[in-house]
């Protein structure tokens, strides 16, 4: 039993390999040459990019594509596109003015390598490189316009006010005026702060193969379902997890007096309910009726960490 | 004599305000509520964007759009988005991590009133609502899909790396180096800062028109001449100005050992150029052979100011 879990934990590994790469070289093809007077923003941009990462985002993006039958190149300048936005939100984050994080995946912060002026800047500059790039899908051959300006609608709709970055500024009022959050707002926090990308990824991908509105309001559901338990279990696993594997020190939540879902509801709760989002999420996969066994292990993979 | 100027100058004054409020009324109604969880954001990017201005940017844009018979609401979109772009830089830029400037327009900055992370995000919450904002141009009736697609190029391509944020970062790479600028530094800054958002306002009222792509050429380079100028005469005028009118204090650059197109080329010999780009831009404008007696004030106004 021991040996076959172990096989099969390898494989999907490999798979997972394979995707990054692939996620990785379709990301760098449309990174900026570090030439030319603006060179230093240039450096930091890629400095920030080519940190490192699971590429989750753009992974998710291709095999929803995938798994409604979407073929060709429109989706490239997309996948670059959403990973710009996710990596936009962690040089801004770890900025001394937010979280003031000088290391992030084993290496230094962009502010701590480049100045604080000009992680501000190398943001920015991800941040409209991401629609620029996005904006390259219509020159695609073939690209179906109609689904290239829903797609664009998502992508902008999903980072901004509406999503991601309203969930982060929620974050960081509350941190301010030292606020204790309810978990309404938490939930805001994490549907937002986390889920809204992950949806933005995922719907792109479904919008660009040529799903039909109901396909991709289900994918919309599953999408926000996967982003906020993975959220709720990344909470979980401050509280128990493996140094190792997630990356920070664990009790970091606690140490800083951070409200999360284990916080609010208990860690039997927060166990329970990231449990249930997850088979809900599984459930409109398989109701979807499309096949991609790699995504729909990926799914599981995601925000099965702690069962 | 002094009677007539006074009356004419008291026209364009009145003409100025006019098409100040109408920009006013447009952006202004793609401004997000203040309601839900971000409220604080939103509110400080309608602090941001409500503290005035000229809003010459969305003036250019919708004037030209006219020059070239441009009819219809597709307009609209474009210019709140142009005047969010604006105001994303002039937030950022007032940054402690930046300028650190603490009075913008005679009302405190953003950062002061909000905190250097809450304006860290309004920034990046108005350059998103930026191109969330001109996407609805698609869903204006009539608009025209090819055209609007250009001009969304345009807006994303002349505020980025190869624009306005590639001019700005130069700028403030050179300073954290202490490095001196030569000529041809300084006049990368001047095309891209300032160049490039006025270059970008006036192409896209051309290109959402209909314009030619040989009219379009002449506007771009009209454009960047107008823009390029302007900074220049902001250069003199630092030195030779009235504080009142420049808003902001006489001989702050030499205060602060800014290297400007004055202290490297002399007063007289920036007077000279400045005088002949404004020329040549009323030259091109001449000779693209279409009316619009405002718009043509407008640009003389805007780069006569040391003449």
């Amino acid at each position: 039993m021991r040996n076959r879990r172990n096989v099969k934990e390898k494989t999907k590994e490999s798979d997972m390999k394979v995707a990054r790469l692939r996620a990785e070289d379709i990301i760098y093809k449309y990174l900026p040459e570090e030439k030319g007077y603006p060179s230093t923003v240039v450096s930091a941009i890629n400095y920030s990019v080519k940190a490192g990462g699971k590429r989750i985002r753009p992974i998710f993006m291709y095999e929803t594509f995938r798994l409604f039958g979407g073929e060709g190149e429109v989706i490239e300048p997309f996948m670059a596109a959403i990973e710009m936005i996710h990596n936009y939100s962690l040089v801004h984050d770890d900025l001394e003015a937010m979280d003031n994080d000088e290391f992030r995946r084993g290496r230094k912060t962009t502010h701590v390598i480049y100045g604080e002026g000009m992680a501000v800047l190398a943001g920015d500059g991800l941040l409209n490189l991401a629609f620029e790039t996005a904006l390259k899908a219509f020159d695609v051959k073939d690209a179906d316009t109609e689904r290239v300006v829903r797609a664009l609608k998502v992508l902008a709709g999903k980072s901004g006010l509406y999503g991601m970055l309203g969930g982060q500024a929620c974050d960081v009022d509350a941190e301010q005026k030292k606020k204790a959050l309810d978990i309404d707002e938490l939930m805001y926090i994490h549907e937002n702060k986390t889920g809204a990308l992950i949806q933005s990824a995922m719907m792109i991908g479904a919008i660009l193969a040529g799903a039909s509105d109901e396909e991709i309001d289900k994918v919309s559901e599953m999408a926000l379902l996967v982003g906020t338990a993975f959220q709720i279990e990344d909470d979980i696993l401050d509280v128990e997890g493996d140094e190792k594997l997630i990356g920070k020190r664990v009790g970091s939540d606690e140490k800083n007096n951070k409200i999360t879902y284990v916080t609010l509801k208990g860690i039997e709760e927060a166990k329970k309910d990231a449990k249930e989002m997850s088979e809900k999420a599984i459930e409109i996969f398989d109701g979807i009726g499309r096949e991609n066994d790699f995504l729909r292990s990926l799914i599981i993979s995601m925000i099965g960490r702690t069962n």
